[in-house]
């Protein structure tokens, strides 16, 4: 059977991702996307994303290796849910490896072309709301 | 601070499903909505998605209480993530209360005349993942 659209999206934006190919990545975002850096912590639109994620690799030292776990997609229209395993690998200065398993929510939206792009990426899922006010309003970075 | 939109949404929502009012409920849902009935059931649009209420609200006697946690609600232009706590209360036939708490996932989507309509509900959250085969496909009921 063949992979659901968004699934090979997710696959190739990961693999931009732990090539630090950002150019590639931004492709994968709608122009006025969101990226949850952090509990709190926004990235909104492309310019931003891309500053966010020069400093995530940078965070983790050039060491991380991003890949995918279990998934789950629900389609309505033009509007896509994507609940995923997402794994982070990092190899640590004395070339330890150390494996973070995440369960992050994306929202995909067809664009007028039918091209599925990346809206809202939480790769903190739920967890979310351990960390915010939890009040409703979005958080701000 | 005003409550953001979509928060009033959803308490009114499940102030409907507490009061077995599943016409008002109707409302909340696009034509095209989803909504996940338990991991690997999906109802998709509203004739089905009531049938499923009526038959949620039998499952559980006519006993069921839903209001809110903690939420976060992530808007990308007309698409908004919402993270949220559900609390299930439930009157057992001996009158114990029971409380479940839940973690949901909903997207809604604000149509042409700019009133928000929840697009998919999930009210599983990431824990769906831990039901199904977990390998991109859509869950089918």
């Amino acid at each position: 059977m063949a992979n659901h659209p968004i699934r090979d999206l997710i696959e190739a934006a990961d693999r931009a991702i732990t090539g630090e190919d950002f150019d590639a990545l931004l492709d994968f975002y709608a122009d006025d996307a969101v990226l949850i850096v952090a509990p709190g912590r926004i990235a909104r639109g492309k310019a931003e994303i891309s500053k966010a994620f020069v400093a995530i690799a940078a965070h983790f030292d050039h060491s991380i290796a991003v890949s995918q776990g279990r998934m789950e997609i629900i389609e309505s229209g033009g509007t896509a849910l994507v609940i995923m395993e997402t794994l982070l690998d990092k190899t640590g200065g004395n070339g330890g490896q150390s494996r973070e398993t995440r369960r992050a929510t994306y929202v995909f939206r067809k664009d007028d072309a039918g091209r599925w792009l990346c809206a809202i990426d939480n790769s903190y899922g739920t967890d979310i709301l351990d960390a915010t006010r939890g009040d409703g309003a979005s958080p701000t970075g």
